[in-house]
């Protein structure tokens, strides 16, 4: 499967949050043989779940699991702190990430430790967040810590 | 409260999920004014959920908030990548550590970054992970993705 493809289980993801009044982040996470273990989009609104960011659903989603290593986790926008440290902690290997335009978390910093990082200025996704932080913002911050 | 009555919130919580098969984390998050807002443990075993550690369960069940400022995270140990993650995007003020002994997430990190860290070195603490880590070694590595 191609970054194209990755990348749009996980814009699929935040569609469908986005359709259910939610913030629209999703992500998917891969196996190392290309196969998807899980995906998910951000639930606080629906879930009144602080706790699920669309990559934290995307490993929930993919259970529980020995090891890590030559996982990608794709999602829509730049990981933030919370997001970056599971990645961290898990040792996935490479991230893919739609856009960091809107929002920047902590993609360096994983870089900086290892992880793969690619980032692929992708417009839909740019596009869905801009108009989604510029009619909700104040939801958009809470989902930040902002 | 003082701090010894706020780690035995996080021990309760660590020594209940201990008697129901699972990881011995617990947390509880404590508001501004020293109100218990949520507290939790790790479910990697009882809900097969990687995501809930100790520190992310009491972030969940102190629901929805608008902002984090003042706010003190007590846990019975060293938060991981993930939960320091946590700690750090939504600007929880202070941590409360039962032990680092037995294990060293992101603490000094954090504390580099502004978060205001407290090691309490508590022995009760660090028995329980070292007889947890002794007696379930696979079982805790999977947890920290090691």
């Amino acid at each position: 499967m191609g970054t194209d493809e990755m990348l749009a289980v996980a814009v699929r993801e935040a569609r469908t949050g986005l359709a259910s009044g939610g913030i629209p982040v999703g992500a998917a996470l891969f196996g190392p043989d290309g196969d998807l273990w899980g995906s998910g989009h951000n639930r606080r609104v629906q879930d009144d779940d602080p706790t699920i960011h669309g990559e934290t659903a995307a490993f929930r989603a993919a259970g529980r699991r020995r090891s890590y290593r030559g996982t990608t986790m794709v999602t829509t926008l730049s990981p933030c702190w919370y997001c970056s440290g599971l990645i961290r902690q898990f040792g996935i290997t490479a991230v893919l990430i739609g856009e960091s335009h809107t929002f920047t978390g902590g993609h360096d910093w994983l870089a900086a430790h290892g992880t793969t990082i690619t980032i692929l200025n992708d417009p839909e996704c740019v596009d869905m967040m801009t108009t989604f932080i510029s009619t909700h913002p104040t939801l958009w911050s809470e989902d930040i810590g902002d």
